[in-house]
């Protein structure tokens, strides 16, 4: 373990430990916690054996792979996970045993009553009556939430018809090369090498994020409503999906329609947005002002443009919001929950 | 005007004329044509005076490319429109008086109530009441109707809530280009060229297709509603879109929630749409079958896949619809009105 010094004005260094810290969303992580001067104590940077030894720099320091074992977590205060479902079961209880606060960023833990999930912008102060475990939502319905949430308060959400346009950045680093070399070979006429994806991604749209349910839906479709439930404390919400990955390499894009039980109105609907932290209004159609992926990529607050009062639904709202799904909906997200420790 | 001879079964061969012979739909055109063996006595091609003499293939033969102008149309049975509103608006009145048909594909007489829009597999009958000009809907409406008509007769359409991911191709042969070279510059490090769409579409998303209303929406995004409701002639369809340009070459996708009046059934949606003409069900998530761009391009079916009851909207389906919108949503849809005169 390597230790850093912090000159920061918060009290409390902490003690982290980073599972998955090689991945696309533990980079991600790495780059928040310096960005944010979170006071670091220590940082064990944590991986699959195939990647220990690997150095990755943090404040001007290299810090070399461990490999992940159930002892890995002695004298850790925090440990943020992503490095997928199965991991984070098998090794989170651990990190719990050994004394550690676990922040998870995969979907193991997302829908067990114990485990507060939480956008801190929405319910921070759920974080509170943690026992050990914290879950960081699901990405799309982390970042169309930034957007519905401030709406909710002021005209009472009631459903949410939606669909995504998610970047490849979202499947890992794999995903991300998988598309600049499908690219690649298109442009060669070499044939298109699929090993992520059951489809060429480049220049195609696949309707298919995670795996598919019985009833047709993607678990990644249902996650907007079971975690929104959650999230906004609204057990009756009601959210149709359709998820797609799109030929973009970072940010995801969603046109939300929204139903609310009062009447709304795009005033209000500005004035609330605006006041919002961590979103931010962008909608100027006539100068081509609306959120777009290349502009959200790297960005920590969502943008939301296209709004308009539902032509087709009463007491909705229909608009665009787009953000970076490696920050608000991975890396930024689990860091605002460790802060709230 | 070259005289071509024609063998097929079909009676009274037509003097045809193709405005925008040279452009993206006009070429599919010329294929479409050629591939359902059209009646044809004589072919007439008319573009720009920039593009006149240019010479393009049709059934073995080279057709010089001729300036279009108010005399074009003399001796023509059948013109096709697809050069944009303005062209259409100018030109149509004087093929009309010369004595010929005139089916057109752009915006410019969808509205009018003398003119018939027509998509053949919903509506051929109302061909029969033209008074010179036919309408082609649009690309993306013409495409996500496949599926939705056959849904209608079957349970009563009230609403659709739907979000596009539309080609670049939808544009024209200079979206085409742009795209490609847009890819070709970021994967040698070069400046992206931005001319055809306001921003970057290699590895982006635009909600922004056609021009802004002052109510927020797009013309593009309420020409399903407006369209559908004269097509299905459903005067009170209600009908909200976000219309999306993606990078993919070819074919539209759509993701659509539609309301119905009475109770929906998967297995009575299933058997309306394996009967319906035109529309094919692609639907087998298990085996990662759903419809996608690369596989519609060139098809003259379009594919319904993702069915499924929808979750949050009582009497509601939810499903993903893709099409070649140079096809079924231009170029097929054209020369299948013609083939009803």
């Amino acid at each position: 373990m390597t230790m850093i010094e912090t000159h920061t004005r918060k009290s409390s260094p902490k003690r982290l430990a980073i599972v998955g810290a090689t991945g696309a969303v533990g980079i991600e992580m790495l780059r928040v916690l310096e960005k944010r001067d979170f006071p670091v104590a220590s940082l064990r940077l944590l991986a699959s054996p195939r990647s220990a030894g690997k150095k990755i720099a943090f404040r001007g320091q290299e810090i070399a792979v461990e490999p992940l074992s159930e002892n890995s977590f002695e004298g850790i205060d925090i440990a943020l996970f992503s490095a997928g479902g199965g991991i984070s079961k098998d090794f989170a209880p651990h990190a719990v045993k050994a004394g550690a606060i676990v922040v998870d960023n995969s979907s193991a833990f997302r829908m067990d009553p114990k485990v507060p999930l939480i956008v801190p912008e929405i319910n921070a102060a759920e974080a509170a009556s943690h026992t050990g475990i914290l879950a960081n939502p699901n990405c799309t319905t982390a970042i169309t939430l930034m957007a519905v949430y401030p709406l909710h308060q002021a005209f009472g959400l009631k459903r949410i018809i939606a669909s995504s346009y998610q970047a490849v950045s979202g499947t890992g680093a794999m995903a991300i090369e998988e598309l600049r070399q499908q690219v690649e070979a298109i442009a060669s006429g070499k044939p298109v090498v699929k090993e992520v994806y059951p489809h060429q991604i480049a220049f195609n749209v696949l309707p298919h994020v995670d795996s598919f349910l019985d009833d047709g839906y993607t678990r990644e479709e249902m996650k907007m409503q079971n975690e929104g439930r959650r999230i906004m404390n609204l057990p009756d919400l009601a959210a149709s999906v359709t998820c797609v990955r799109v030929p973009v390499y970072r940010a995801h894009s969603v046109a939300v329609t929204a139903e609310f039980d009062r009447p709304v109105s795009l005033e209000k609907a500005r004035e609330v947005i605006n006041a919002a932290p961590g979103i931010q209004l962008h909608d100027d159609p006539s100068r081509a002002v609306y959120p777009m992926p290349i502009d959200c990529s790297g960005e920590d607050d969502c943008r939301v443009g296209r709004l308009r009062i539902d032509c087709a639904l009463p007491n909705a709202l229909t608009f665009w919001v787009a953000g970076d799904q490696l920050l608000k909906g991975a890396a930024l997200n689990a860091v605002q929950i460790a802060e709230l420790l």
